[in-house]
């Protein structure tokens, strides 16, 4: 990543509060810029025009020295915090050397709206400085004449590596992978690798291990940086290597390889290819960057949010982003709806049903919520192999058993008080531990069908499960209740 | 993390399937000795009971061999993955000596349920390898005598550092930091640092910079790893170390202590006092758990799980876990059903009500959801100063609008239709949109008081617009066809 080439400030307290700070500082600039081109604008006074303009130009250069001072995930930041217009206004204010480096930092949704407002050439210049694994990150944003722009000024090697980085998935290895790699060979001694070292003008960020590797690229180990520390200058590069270490392939999972960086506490891994050949690193910046990114998708997805919602985007953008996870509510919504339909002569003949029977119907959710929620991430750890299915199944069950008569049997209870009949009593506790347990399989089987079928269990499960409790508690209340009751 | 002292496999490759492997292995000799255990207790007959004896023997000795042969991290998920009576069985044959960096890895609810079936020497003697900082993440599952012992066993200098790791709350960074440092003068030359780390056996892990202090212990400057590879050696540190990298205090929070490292690509920061005297350091290792884990509990509790629960818990365990958020949504579930009975009389009427109302209901929850989730997220990232509030209801109101207008419109068209009575449609479409607004205010409302009365606008929020949506969606659509249709 090219932070190490941003010398501007980085801030020595982590302090949320000082960047709510240099937040509102701009803010208040900007708002002063505003109120001095309100007043040009109004009162075209030929007299005032120069004084106006001071100030116009004061405000925008304190503005423009306080952004210049700031570390470029800040300005990234204050960008994201601000509403369209202001946020165009501070963008232009931005040195345009630092454009790519905030291009990378932005969520998406507010690089597509920085892009749109950028000419051609200037996003070409933009993007000129950054690496090819940061160009791949940035590709599908950028329109097709400006990748040809950046393909025609890369060098043969840089090509290679963006076509490679670029045709990977977004959920592979190879996305996450970047090419600031250092190399030695095996046959020297630290002594020369320290020699070696002390011709670069900087080392790649996050290089704490040295990939070794022989004349075709081939990897035989690693030299951890805190190796080569510590031991005899006169020690040989291949004595004291690693050759257990982590390799990854492009093609691995983005998600396994976190997995693996979270259990053995990784800083970098080498990428290579299948005849084992070196081609890249990951390091665990973009390892955090990846997990974080992953778990606000997963909660985005969960209420139906498709892609995360800049929240200065326009009315319009919001309605598309959710709008499918509000018709397929509504689709589950009116099967419910048909379910109670069929049942209406019951509840014509017993009123107490239509008020009941959300209950029924909501704890049912609830509580399968619950069991989905556990086992999607049970799944997702790994921990569950085909015999712990059966056992799933069976304790999911007694929970719903236990909860059913606990709960169903409170509520039976209210029921049996609020309307005087033990009847309506006894079909409430009833229903109520009939649709917990249908809340508990399907809750188990929904997840486990997802993974079977290869798709992610954690999104859309969800949905579902409530469908089924739905449709499922109206059923089972309303019927017993026309069963029993009439 | 001890991991620097695991000198056991490491896996070469990443694979999800390979630790699946392991798994797959361990319980097919569990299955193996299961077997054998109860032919033996079967037919007692003497005559096989050397042979026998020397199967089970065999068995266990495999197992023994292939538990050795993996990392204390991928042991930890063979634990989890399995049920309590084998978990325990493989516990026990697992090396003493790795006991405390395995009870480092599992899950709170799995360490539980290891600790309990251990004796108290034993204990002592598993956690006695422990650094200060990993015996304080252990302490609140050790029981007393066991602290007593650990306490009695450390030195003073690493008693103070385990009472200072204690005595943080765990979402500050004093919980995440560790106590492995190395430290150097400002007035050497990088050449005599260079001699002085020849000294150690191994660098802690993650140490990508060493800390500049004086004699006091004061924080002056780091001095990057890489710095002090590329430099010539005659320098002082001095003339290279950083003195603007970031620091944090004990007392940060631990949340933004991790979007330091997100923001700034950091692997390590010193954690220094008030008067800026070194006394630990956060390394990234930390921070990926600290994100993954935060990410986890906050799934979980959108369900209502109070913790992370085992799969294999007891029936028992998992009621207890679920009954306050089932309880909760009973209360609410409650409310809304005499929101209904206070309809009655209108029902009795005019059933078709009873198997629209859902609908109501349930689209408000659904876009009410969709709303906080959204506004989390963004006070989560800091993005929403006072200003843009205004903007935001203005916004999310218009978008509830479009959409009570477009699917609202759509319900009535439904509603007209299925029940022939336009009115019924023209109620349905109206309760629709103002329900739709309904969960926009609340949507925005809800977190944002949460988050000015210091509470975690993440948890609950959820189930109070689910709470308003649903009574509200009920008031709200029976009222107008009460005032209308009758």
């Amino acid at each position: 990543m090219s932070e190490a080439e941003d010398t501007r400030e980085e801030p020595r307290r982590p302090d949320q509060d000082k960047l709510q700070q240099h937040l509102k500082e701009v803010q208040v600039l900007l708002a002063r810029h505003r109120r001095v081109e309100n007043l040009v604008h109004r009162q075209d006074m030929p007299r005032h025009d120069l004084v106006e303009g001071l100030l116009h130009k004061q405000h925008l250069a304190e503005l423009q020295t306080r952004l210049d001072g700031y570390h470029s995930a800040d300005v990234a930041h204050i960008l994201e915090s601000l509403p369209l217009d202001e946020r165009l206004l501070v963008w232009d204010m931005v040195k345009a050397d630092r454009d790519g480096d905030i291009l990378l930092e932005v969520s998406d949704a507010v690089r597509e709206s920085l892009i749109e407002t950028m000419a051609h050439h200037e996003l070409s210049a933009a993007v000129a400085q950054l690496d090819a694994d940061e160009l791949a990150d940035l590709a599908p944003d950028l329109p097709t004449e400006v990748m040809e722009d950046v393909f025609r000024n890369l060098d043969t090697e840089e090509r290679l590596q963006l076509r490679s980085a670029m045709s990977y998935d977004e959920n592979a290895v190879g996305a996450l992978m970047d090419f600031d790699m250092v190399t030695v060979r095996a046959d020297v001694s630290l002594e020369a690798v320290l020699r070696y070292l002390r011709r670069f003008d900087e080392l790649p960020d996050q290089t704490d291990q040295i990939f070794v590797i022989d004349r075709e690229d081939h990897l035989h180990g690693v030299l951890p940086v805190n190796t080569l520390l510590i031991k005899d200058p006169d020690t040989l590069v291949e004595s004291v290597m690693r050759r257990d270490a982590l390799t990854l392939r492009p093609e691995d999972k983005a998600d396994t390889a976190a997995q693996a960086f979270e259990r053995y506490d990784l800083v970098s891994a080498p990428v290579v290819s299948a005849d084992d050949k070196l081609i890249g690193r990951v390091t665990v910046d973009a390892v955090v960057d990846y997990i974080r990114e992953e778990a606000e998708a997963e909660q985005l997805a969960q209420a139906g949010l498709r892609e995360e919602e800049d929240i200065f985007a326009s009315v319009w953008d919001s309605v598309r982003n959710r709008w499918q996870w509000l018709a397929l509510n509504l689709v589950t919504a009116i099967i419910a709806s048909r379910v109670i339909g069929a049942f209406e002569g019951t509840i014509e003949k017993l009123v107490a049903l239509a008020a009941l029977m959300p209950i029924v119907a909501g704890i049912g959710g609830n509580s399968g919520n619950q069991t989905i929620t556990m086992i999607v991430r049970a799944i997702a750890l790994g921990q569950i192999g085909e015999e712990s299915q059966r056992r799933l199944y069976r304790k999911e069950l007694k929970v719903a058993l236990i909860n059913g008569v606990v709960w169903g049997g409170l509520l039976g209870i209210i029921a049996w008080w609020l309307y005087a009949d033990w009847r309506l009593g006894l079909v409430m506790t009833s229903a109520m531990t009939l649709n917990l347990a249908v809340a508990a399989l399907i809750g188990v089987m929904i997840p486990m069908t997802l993974q079977k079928l290869g798709r992610d269990p954690a999104i859309g499960g969800s949905v579902m499960v409530t469908a089924v409790t739905d449709s499922g508690g109206f059923f089972i209340f309303l019927g017993l209740a026309t069963l029993f009751l009439l």
